[in-house]
């Protein structure tokens, strides 16, 4: 009899979106006269790709149609083009990468799943909570011990290692999702130098670095000195350049980086090879207009709409006297539930009275519990009119 | 010190097509007047994307384009409007397969990767050799033993199962790659028996079933009596609509298909939930134009060029007497080198020779030494030489 990976088994309840799906959902249905609900919890965005982007995937489209141009198998870690145009986006802000060091992939959170193959199912991984969820469960489906580190109000959601921690995988979210925070090069330096202590490997999820606007802040891992024996760095252009639903990231591993003779880099070309044949050729061509400097600046000009979003939303939570972090260097915001409500009656209480959807904290780990995360790749609208109500609300129960 | 994932170790040599791929580069770097070879070798099409698939691709680069008909992230498991006309697509050829068995993904490659992740460690994968090498690879670096079982001349390259084998999971290509041997109903009911009174599940690669000319035989394992008890199917477009650079497979996974209580359709559920955002919009919509009447229409006039492809060689085997199996209901043709050749001596022989690329048989297996491999993905014209040039070459020599 076939044995089933019985770790899902191990898996707990289901995933918070679907929740957050389903709450909505049994209210837009027992609320009929509600027309709209004002969307702040999944992290989607809302504006299309930028016309960089349209115009070399329909370029690449008619690729497809002609014989002389029709693109099969690609290479498995990218088209070279691709791979090229990204070391090249590193170089430009002054960190070596080389070529071959880059992967393509479908997006992060499809690389965060499957570059765990790399590691043996005795590693102990360490999430820094709150966390997306997917951090967890991943490992929890491959079996092994997470280590949860609890970040708080008090490190500013950006805790230093603890030499007391046995970890081998650390998870490091910078900007963070869900709290908005952002490891200063000074506190990434600790957790660099704790890793190559220990032989650990950092999986750094630099997902939103398009975010940053502090220039003293790091938008890549590779920053930093010692990363390059201790670090893996996952990127993606979803809320870079709005390929949530088009489906594009890239990962970086360095050369330098091995464990017990094993060059990490090499393995993960022989995964690639043998697990994958690759990311679609017209995904890819439009990606690598994202690279040229016509795609980087339309790509800024989208990043500062919902950079706008931010502010409308945190003058609000300013208004207000709530408690937050981020939105100024990353596209969430995270915030203290007012009147000591737990994470789930916030959502209930903002959904019931003023139909505003946000993401639960308590969603993110236990310790997220009593905050509340909003994203602002919201509907400009929408984002305004949702501002607006959460005061009319708070204010007059104040 | 994390430890990797030591397995990788354990993976023997480079893969098949790298070492094709080298031999042939310092072939032309040696020949410089060669001013072209005939590519046989890797399975990869020749024809453009069909119209009505370039149709749906542009029009979804332009819904990509407005905030009004935008897609952000989409359900992990597949758009519903792609899974349902795949569901569709079963239904019409007289399978029952519901819409929440299909799942979309990035192609059968990505997926005989990605579903290893539902089974325990200890379970024993049974490879019928010769075979696509990834089923063995992907194996190896989970840690799994492997159960060789060779097929012959003798079986027609489609053995049956024998009760001592201890397998958990069976993988089935049929039509096969490399051999090009299609297994009968008869033979897939005695597999489908086996592992319901094992409990073993069969990983049914479905990659090349748009290719049966022969009534009689299988497109589905679901056309066989038990299989939605015992078996999961892995299909893709890449053969069937030209899909090899634009990436796109779906798989189906039965709900009645339990092990030790649990659901391997729910524990995939939750793995896409968890591991994945889906596949790219734009590609979703290119393939479901592949399941319209007219795409129908389309991609069998592609196909048709293939199977023009494979009479133009299989006769030229007919005509030099060499013994061969596929070709009719595959787009494989696997023969016997002449001369008592090993795989090697021949991939040279016809590359030193007449510039022809096939795929040594001995790649795909060790029982598969002293055969050869040929595609009928290939230019026409091509094509056509490279049959010349392989009577010339062998009349002359015999």
């Amino acid at each position: 009899m076939l044995k089933p990976n019985m770790h899902y088994a191990d898996l707990q309840d289901s995933y918070l979106f679907y929740h957050i799906a389903k709450k909505t959902e049994a209210y837009t249905k027992q609320h009929v006269l509600v027309q709209k609900l004002y969307r702040l919890g999944i992290g989607d965005v809302s504006l299309p790709l930028c016309s960089a982007v349209i115009a070399a995937l329909h370029s690449a489209v008619e690729d497809q149609a002609k014989k002389e141009t029709f693109q099969g198998y690609l290479p498995e870690c990218g088209a070279p083009f691709l791979r090229e145009a990204i070391a090249a986006h590193y170089q430009q802000r002054g960190i070596a990468v080389a070529t071959d060091e880059v992967f393509v992939s479908s997006g992060a959170s499809d690389e965060l799943g499957d570059i765990l193959d790399l590691f043996d199912k005795s590693s102990k991984a360490l999430v820094i909570e709150p966390a997306y969820p997917a951090y967890v469960d991943a490992n929890v489906i491959a079996g092994r011990e997470i280590i949860h580190l609890p970040a708080s109000k008090e490190d500013g959601f950006t805790p230093e290692p603890d030499e007391s921690l046995a970890a081998d995988i650390i998870y490091i979210c910078s900007p963070n999702n869900p709290t908005g925070a952002v490891f200063t090069k000074e506190k990434l330096q600790k957790w660099v130098d704790y890793a190559n202590r220990r032989g650990a490997v950092i999986l750094f999820d630099a997902a939103y670095e398009a975010f940053i606007e502090d220039a003293s802040l790091p938008h890549s891992i590779f920053e930093i000195e010692g990363a390059r024996t201790c670090a893996i760095e996952i990127c993606s252009l979803s809320k870079t350049a709005g390929f949530t639903g088009t489906r594009l990231g890239y990962t970086v591993i360095p050369k330098e980086l091995e464990r017990c003779g094993m060059s990490l880099q090499a393995m993960w070309v022989r995964n690639r090879t043998t697990k994958t044949n690759g990311v679609s050729y017209i995904i890819q061509r439009g990606a690598a207009a994202v690279f040229t400097e016509e795609g980087q600046r339309q790509i800024q000009e989208n990043i500062s709409v919902y950079k706008q979003n931010a502010r409308v939303l945190t003058a609000a939570l300013d208004k207000l006297g709530i408690w937050y972090c981020g939105g100024k260097n990353a596209p969430y915001i995270w915030l203290r539930c007012p009147k000591g409500m737990d994470s789930w009656t916030f959502f209930d209480y903002l959904l019931e009275h003023i139909q505003v959807v946000g993401t639960p904290g308590v969603g993110f780990g236990e310790n997220g519990d009593g905050y509340f995360r909003f994203t602002t790749f919201g509907d400009p609208e929408d984002t305004k009119i949702a501002a607006e109500r959460l005061i009319a609300l708070l204010e007059e129960k104040q």
